[in-house]
């Protein structure tokens, strides 16, 4: 099973075949990260429910939540007017930072 | 002038020196859109309050609402746990999106 060829067609890839994807805790809005997607990352992501990513740090699909049990439950993906972007909105299990942050900017604010 | 030393250390920049940037209406929470930085394009969106960033297609710096007067007035600007993701908080002026939606996400519910 593949990406639907009409979501594959709307669908703006960087030279490395991938966009990114933001994902939203659904209810509070908190913006918990922000990750990458292939074909097959979106596509699993659409019909398995659980959101999974391209990760290019191990070079293979990802499965948030697999190894921590940090897990996004996904309720809604939405596309860019561009195509180039993803919106996930989820329901995030625990920390959604491997630090332990709920989320990835939390310990980042500037200025 | 030039990005503060210290957060311009902390960026990782993808080939094109160039990390992606989400906009976040600060109350309500809508994540509005996703646009690129470089380093002068953070500077000067922490330092003037009006978000800018650089655009990819005309290949300079973009004051968002410059031209269509949907101007992003900056509440907060946090980096991602690796450096490689900005989150800003915005009050965003009109439409997000240069189609009119509010959001660039608005009409892309997938699924």
């Amino acid at each position: 099973m593949s990406l639907d060829p009409e979501i594959a067609a709307r669908l703006k890839r960087n030279a490395d075949g991938l966009v990114p994807a933001i994902a939203q805790q659904h209810d509070t809005g908190e913006v918990l990260m922000m990750a990458w997607m292939n074909d097959e990352a979106l596509h699993l992501t659409l019909t398995t429910g659980r959101a999974t990513y391209w990760s290019r740090s191990r070079d293979r699909l990802w499965v948030k939540g697999d190894t921590s049990g940090h897990v996004q439950h996904v309720k809604s993906v939405a596309l860019d007017c561009d195509g180039d972007t993803v919106l996930l909105k989820v329901d995030q299990v625990g920390a959604a930072c491997h630090t332990g942050d709920r989320t990835c900017f939390d310990a980042g604010l500037l200025g």
